[in-house]
């Protein structure tokens, strides 16, 4: 299996517009010990033909151009991008879909309820239905298992389970939209699996933890998991205001119920950090959390990362 | 009057992710005598200190970071961008709202047809509208001249004359909204005035040109016309199918109807071709299409330009 990290950060992405925090400020002028970060995107293939997408980031069309493997090889119009696999509704994950609105056909996998989310209450993203065999829209459901199919039909050789890791829809869809949808639709874990056996655990966004969901982990070969923010009042001393990191749905990544802590002792995966917020001072290789998180056998992922298990 | 040309192709940008047009195949392959372009995006300023957007291209949080004056000035969260002023709900204009909403204060100029569209028929931009003080949605009417107000209650120094430009709303306004539309809310050109009367004319997308459009045009000291297509079946001829030039909103540069012939007359303004899609084959600076404008006096928007007025 072929993983692209094209973007590493958390929605905002590092530096975000207009943030002026210490990693921003410093990043902009140059003198930061860290990297700059698209928002978080991935891609995946099993035969280095045909790619799937994990979300679809608003940096969509310059990390696609960064990613020379991604580009058209047919003349006219032609994309190797076969799929995209949502896991939330959130605007990082999906906005990107707006930059594939040029007539290509790809699949969309993603739950009933984020599809309604985006068909019924967005009629932006009907810009990727204009014409017919454009977008074709397969459903996944929590607790299923299905291969990643290109809409050619051809089996690209990546088997792919999905399962809940919440119920937090974002904030713009309305509460009594919200009460339409299923609660354990809003927000899948993925794991994808080779043709070889190769496992990629993909969990962007993670409010809590439990033995089976630590166990599944335990099964993968790579983890990419929520590292969002390193404490929980992160955002609210930059802002002034605003929510918790656990209310807005992620652990952080110290203290005692964080993910340091908490995935201990989870050992056979490589354990890679991605969505990391601007404010994340685990960005900063010269300071003490970067080292904190790599004595404990963490990585943390940057955007043009090339992984092949 | 400053004027920061950030993006200037077309929908998709140049490359596109999914197209190996002539041109875009051989951008990529670094051979092309041209430049590349991010999607089309201008700021303007009377006094360098608040700025306003025209339009919210998908690449902004790219051409932000990009343009050194649009950065954060203070500690914390800052921006130096008042406000956004939205010309039609084409997907290339206003998907970068999207990238604004982290809870900043700015607002948004458009027609009430089109705050529609973006407020009722798409619940994502409820983003923008999460707290109390965030964007503010200032509604303005073909015909009308208005001050380019911060949401502070500060003069700019900058008015906006708006005019319509056309009746044709985008594909994804289903056909049972766009009745309940205003026709001539669709698209809208721009005369931005400095408070030294300097004159910047914004008309990325022109379905049509009459006698009354071409004075206003001779108005302008700096002219930003639509150059997406060279010639009606340009992206026909590329896609093998799809709508003509014409068809989706725009007067070709070519031909005895094109603007070249049509805006021979307008001699006043610097005049520049923006929003060039990336089959246009103007975009390479060794061919015959290049060499035409140019002879005809007109330049073609590179991002990164700086006008000062």
């Amino acid at each position: 299996m072929h993983i692209e990290i094209l973007g590493s950060a958390a929605g905002g992405g590092f530096p975000q517009w207009n943030c002026n925090c210490p990693n921003c400020r410093s990043v902009r002028a140059g003198t930061f010990r860290g990297k700059r970060r698209t928002q978080t995107q991935v891609a995946v293939s099993n035969d280095d033909v045909s790619w799937f997408l994990l979300n679809a980031s608003p940096d969509l069309r310059l990390q696609i151009e960064a990613a020379q493997i991604l580009h058209p090889r047919f003349s006219g119009r032609h994309s190797p991008i076969s799929g995209v696999l949502l896991t939330s509704a959130d605007l990082d994950q999906v906005t990107g879909l707006l930059s594939l609105r040029e007539l290509q056909s790809f699949r969309v996998f993603c739950t009933p309820s984020l599809r309604s989310i985006l068909q019924k209450h967005n009629n932006v993203f009907a810009m990727l239905n204009r014409v017919p065999k454009q977008a074709e829209w397969a459903e996944i459901k929590p607790g299923q298992s299905f291969p990643l199919q290109a809409i050619s039909g051809n089996y690209s050789g990546l088997r792919c389970e999905v399962f809940s890791l919440g119920s937090r829809y974002p904030v713009y869809v309305s509460r009594e939209q919200a009460a339409g949808l299923v609660p354990e639709e809003a927000s899948v874990g993925v794991i994808i699996e080779s043709s070889s056996g190769k496992r990629l655990a993909y969990l962007p966004a993670v409010s809590s933890l439990d033995e089976q969901l630590l166990r599944r982990l335990e099964t993968a070969d790579v983890l990419l998991f929520d590292g969002t923010f390193w404490s929980d009042d992160e955002l609210v001393r930059v802002q002034g205001s605003g929510a918790t990191a656990n209310e807005m749905g992620h652990i952080p990544v110290s203290g005692a119920d964080g993910s340091l802590q908490m995935l201990a002792a989870v050992r056979r995966p490589r354990k890679i950090f991605i969505h990391v917020n601007n404010t994340n001072p685990m960005l900063d290789e010269s300071g003490p959390e970067y080292r904190e998180a790599r004595a404990a056998g963490w990585e943390i992922a940057e955007d043009g990362w090339r992984l092949d298990l």
